[in-house]
């Protein structure tokens, strides 16, 4: 009657998650991927011989209290190093000027600190009363959800580069404009991850890397899971029948759809998904982001005493790291395209956005920067099965209108990926406790199921 | 090698209108609707015997200036009549005061009036510099874009009921709070139809009705494309080639995409959408509306001096219109469930929802309208080829970043719908321009092909 117990839509690092701790809870399970290969937004490209020289296109940090992710690695016999930070890092002013600083404030103006400072202390206080798995139920939530952050800033900062720093910051780390985005949710976002963690490197979410790439997580899962995942296969609808779903061609008594809302959007559902579903998808659009990296022989900045760390107002390039893998050749920079600058820029031709980047590197790192050996780019929003990265980000008023919605399981189906976890959302770890926490209800309801079923049986 | 010059994808009024300019063009057209009826977001219901015995559970008004629609109906030989407004209007206040006033402007404290009016006033200055071609070129509209009109009506209007009424009229003419809308796309909305207008009767967008229903125009459209037209037949891809597209089966040269950009957004494009249109379809929402008619043999209030038309604080039904059918009978009393309202009473059951419609029928118009023979509700949201209604709704920072995808061709794929409308975007008129432009684009092209290839031909 049943292909499976359960069907996993999506098989990234949640899909594959709430798959494997199915199959741990006893259940039968299908994981259906659209992609030809695992691993969703994280994606691994070779830029050596080794196992190790690779980079990753896509999400790659890990970081201390991240727990689900930190134990699920340990698990699967992978293994982390520490992000490179030894050494100077820059920081570009608005002007053009360029200072060297250590640990993790730039030398700016002291004016322009302090505003900034006073700025994101009053943005802290604010962000502890917030409870991240009902947002929505915080005692100022309808004028937090109906402010934009833009707005915010420029009531609040009383520098122009206070601002653009503030602006830079919510570029480099949520990957949209202020201007897309409530008070509301950059306080969930702060309070489910811990902002002071969300800046840095050592101690914070940049901490550490992968050997081997982050994809090689899911990549490991997969082959655990082995002909349980079919990949190049898109699902395109899902329907509810009386004793189950079918997806994809095959029967089951649940799914869960591990997919980022906007993508869940895509899916026809049979019947119609009750209407805040309906609205909720189409609320939660995906972040703009290129990631950009320049090769070269060595990781010359290093020899220079620089960390390879670098924050740039004037950009486009404004946060740059050193992503030289553990061997240490070749040596690569990477920079972020966010926000405003991924959309100026993801319509340009190729040559001119390289153009930009190594510009960038070049003004901060010298001349060296301007002859890499190889450059490397991923922008995720022309990604048909991603439409953007780093995650969804729910547009204003949108957490008080339907945040409700966005675990609630609608009949058989049930919800996962990062966008819906309560800590560490928009992360690895986000994705990992959404998927268990998914297998977790489809586990129960089933066992509620057979419990209720028993008596009938023996009846 | 082709089956046709163009596919029109979607049977609304944008679509069916584009059709009709291609086939006038000399193209050969074929058009593909989801839905086993042509009229997108407009649908007649049946309440009597004779034809025009019909109500509109979708958009049902038109008004002057409206041209192209007005043309279309005259061309098409249906006629209209005026919305029903003799009478005294209602308001109910928000302590449940209800006064009887006559004209446009309720009878509120004259504190609350000066307020609301002095908002309104330097709203309507604002709008005046807007081009609703392109709104992101307004000097100002990063900073416009970036604030919400919740936060707006905070910091402008000072009193509580000055502020309700605000956010009131908000959610009727566009059917979302106003914490989702940036001011700059109020503005546009302002601009593009006329502000004054848009909240009126008589001289404004609510002035006239269609004999026979509003989905008459695109049923009369309809048949007159005959067997172009084909019904249940939900476009899942749309596949670019060398010399054409391929949609639903059929290859022509080139596809209109008639639908709102939500929708739009589910189709699977081949090669993928270019990153500017791939996240502008995630950043326009649908608005969210209930449409609710309660029928009774007779319009009582008529004989009771009131026009039927009712302004609700406490709601939840917030505004009433009279809706009865032209020969009189039955008596239609309608309100609009609207974003907020909409939320919370789609998630609850019929009877509940009836109730409540009912209840502030009963409070408004007398015990009498607490007993219908009958009740008719359409929950837009809830519909998975429209997902929402009035229409669209840009996000706040979505005009500024991606304001230009929106009427932007991909290649040989056109989009058409009242979203993408520069005068009366929303409306049917809005709809009926966006075709007509959409199937002027494709003309254009296909004639400068040709004239290009002549030459080559020739040679």
């Amino acid at each position: 009657m049943h292909d499976c117990d359960a069907i996993v839509i999506g098989a990234g690092l949640s899909g594959l998650a709430a798959a494997r701790a199915l199959e741990a809870g006893g259940a039968d399970v299908r994981v259906l991927e659209a992609r030809d290969r695992v691993g969703g937004r994280t994606l691994n490209e070779s830029v050596g011989e080794r196992p190790e020289d690779v980079v990753e296109v896509g999400g790659q940090w890990v970081g201390p209290t991240q727990h689900q992710v930190m134990g699920l690695i340990g698990e699967l016999g992978i293994e982390t190093y520490a992000t490179h930070s030894e050494g100077q890092s820059l920081f570009e002013g608005p002007n053009g000027k360029l200072t060297r600083y250590s640990g993790t404030i730039p030398r700016m103006n002291p004016l322009v600190l302090a505003d900034y400072g006073r700025a994101d202390a009053k943005f802290k206080r604010m962000a502890k009363s917030l409870d991240p798995a009902a947002p929505w139920e915080h005692p100022d939530a309808d004028r937090l959800d109906g402010q934009t952050v833009a707005d915010w800033i420029r009531r609040t900062a009383k520098t122009r580069t206070g601002r653009e720093t503030l602006a830079l910051t919510i570029r480099v780390v949520l990957s949209v404009e202020p201007a897309e985005m409530s008070m509301l949710h950059w306080l969930f976002y702060a309070a489910a991850g811990g902002w002071d963690d969300l800046l840095d490197t050592e101690g914070g979410a940049q901490q550490d890397r992968i050997v081997g790439g982050s994809q090689l997580i899911s990549l490991k899962m997969a082959e655990q899971l082995g002909d349980r995942v079919t990949l190049s296969s898109p699902v395109s609808s899902v329907r509810v029948e009386d004793d189950g779903v079918v997806a994809g061609g095959q029967r089951a008594r649940r799914v869960i759809v591990a997919l980022p809302p906007a993508l869940a959007g895509t899916i026809d559902y049979e019947p119609a998904l009750p209407s805040a579903r309906a609205q909720l998808t189409q609320r939660v659009p995906m972040g703009s982001v290129i990631k950009c990296m320049a090769l070269y022989d060595e990781p010359f900045w290093r020899q220079d005493g620089l960390s390879g760390i670098a924050t740039s107002l004037p950009g486009p390039a404004q946060v740059v790291f050193d992503n030289t893998p553990p061997n240490g050749t070749p040596g690569v920079l990477m920079a972020f395209l966010e926000g405003r600058d991924a959309r100026i820029l993801g319509s340009a031709p190729e040559a001119e956005r390289r153009a930009a980047v190594i510009g960038t590197f070049a003004r901060l790192f010298g001349e060296r920067a301007a002859s890499p050996s190889g450059y490397i780019e991923k922008d995720w929003s022309a990604e048909p099965y991603s439409r953007g990265c780093y995650a969804g980000v729910p547009t204003p008023g949108t957490w008080t209108a339907y945040g409700r919605a966005l675990r609630e399981p609608v009949g058989p189906v049930h919800w996962a990926g990062t966008e819906t976890a309560t800590r560490w959302m928009g992360y690895f770890d986000g994705a990992i406790q959404a998927g268990r926490r998914a297998a977790g209800e489809v586990l129960a309801a089933e066992g509620a199921a057979s419990t209720d079923a028993a008596p009938a049986a023996t009846a």
